[in-house]
């Protein structure tokens, strides 16, 4: 095998109480790739269709990750890849984590698998550091992994795949403003109650058990997040708004994804998901927001192989 | 059925990461409790054997959470309650939950079960806000429901029950010190940082996961408390070489059981737990204090009836 052509799915990481831990592979929206072996050794990035990004090797994320992954292995090629983004930087659904895990994963592939999806991670990360300034893995765990992940621990680095409940699908919104970075992160208080951490932590229990017993109305109870949410939530323009109406269609429960500005919510059934879907619509058709909007079942494989 | 003879277990709640929301139920200690329907109406407590408590049902754990159950129920008769005492109040393994919980579980059943199990537990919270000030549901609910139990909320309440591995064993050693409770809440910090959060969050899923997966190596990795043990182990001498020395017996972890002064591990095995429990017994040996020890695998039904 010369050649790879890859879907890299888009993620949801932060999922509700699961702060920096939790996150979930979508099936709806993601980039595609394709990766060659080359003769000459080392990683180029030959094209990028659908968004302006950079493809000088160490100044893109797939290219970081790539070069992370053949660095511990022996190859006497190189390797080119394409990249046709339909994923938008910033839009808070794993950008970033999806070409940096589809590079690693389609390399990984023409090298006849020398790693298991779990060693990869690490790799992934790297592109994580370029892209933000911290390798996290909440975005690149359940690109790679599917369905659920958690982030069990970084030191040593132990990623856990989740149950997900067969009739789990995701709605995310997108509205089509930007949140610096560091915006994002100023309003993070450093500093939680123990109270409010422990309050956290059964709705994280709570949330884990329903997602391992398909218990819908545990883990529509247990979506709550009550440290970060209230903070970061004020960035988003109609926020507020687009959780109560979601909520009010039906959703098991709604958050910030990622840093956001996208919102996703969770709920039992396509159907009742793509009402969600029209209830945030109508909250940025009126404010006069522009946004994309997604539909998803959970994808459970993570990465796929389109030939 | 007009008297009922019943075992009431003893309980591990603060299990490592849970702080405050994970349990577990013993099987291997607990008290004895005989409830016999009265034909004059109320409760009274006639007899505890083998520990001198208040025999004044308003003063007494099992006395308060029976009335707290008759409050809302009508019933023609009253209950008089017998308890004959194993586990020693202050040890850290649920004295009083083992009370209040039994006291509720027999009168529900002399009257026909009005209350499902879950629905006991805020009747048993009662006896515990007697005993200590806050109606934790942490020990009660593992007494009442048996296996491990999550409280997801207080406000509802909403207590989980959650799945025991099979080969899981407890061992837990009561060193014969007294902890006043004043000096193991003071030493809890009320401010914990949002980074130390999260990893006892990563730590907490990795748990939930490991108990559904029945994961043994996941369990252990995740047999961690950063937030409140480093501050509460302080109060119980020989903490760290019990701690260290049950990890080199093979425990898959261990930690303060409850406010302590207990310590608890888990171990896959009763074989490994027996070896655990000489090894922790040997610490308080040296150091000349005397102990208890228990080695119980985990209670599956909680309370059980003896005749």
């Amino acid at each position: 095998m010369d050649s790879i052509k890859i879907f890299a799915p888009g993620t949801i990481a932060n999922v509700s109480c699961g702060f920096d831990i939790l996150g979930l592979c979508l099936d709806s929206v993601g980039d595609e790739m394709i990766i060659r072996k080359t003769a000459k050794k080392g990683v180029t990035i030959s094209k990028i269709v659908g968004q302006i990004l950079p493809l000088e090797t160490k100044k893109n994320v797939a290219g970081v990750a790539a070069l992370a992954l053949l660095e511990k292995v022996d190859s006497d090629c190189g390797f080119d890849i394409e990249i046709y983004k339909n994923i938008k930087p910033g839009s808070g659904i794993g950008s970033s984590a999806a070409s940096s895990a589809g590079a690693v994963f389609g390399i990984n592939k023409l090298l006849g698998e020398p790693f298991s999806l779990a060693e990869l991670v690490p790799f992934a990360m790297e592109g994580e550091k370029l892209a933000s300034g911290s390798a996290h893995a909440d975005n690149v765990a359940p690109a790679i992994l599917g369905g659920f992940t958690l982030v069990r621990s970084y030191t040593p680095l132990d990623v856990i795949k989740i149950n997900s409940p067969k009739e789990l699908f995701a709605t995310v919104i997108h509205p089509q403003i930007e949140i610096k970075t560091a915006d994002s992160r100023s309003v993070l208080k450093q500093q939680v109650t123990l109270k409010l951490a422990v309050k956290q932590m059964g709705n994280l229990g709570g949330l884990i058990s329903g997602l391992y017993t398909e218990n819908y109305d545990l883990i529509s109870n247990s979506l709550h997040d009550e440290i970060v949410e209230p903070n970061r939530s004020i960035l988003i323009p109609g926020f507020d708004d687009v959780k109560k109406s979601c909520l009010k269609a039906g959703a098991l429960g709604s958050g910030i994804s990622g840093s956001g500005p996208s919102i996703f919510a969770l709920s039992k059934g396509e159907e009742t998901a793509k009402e969600v879907a029209k209830s945030m619509g109508e909250i940025y058709k009126n404010i006069g927001i522009d946004f994309d909007i997604h539909v998803s079942k959970i994808n459970q494989e993570g990465i796929k192989i389109l030939k």
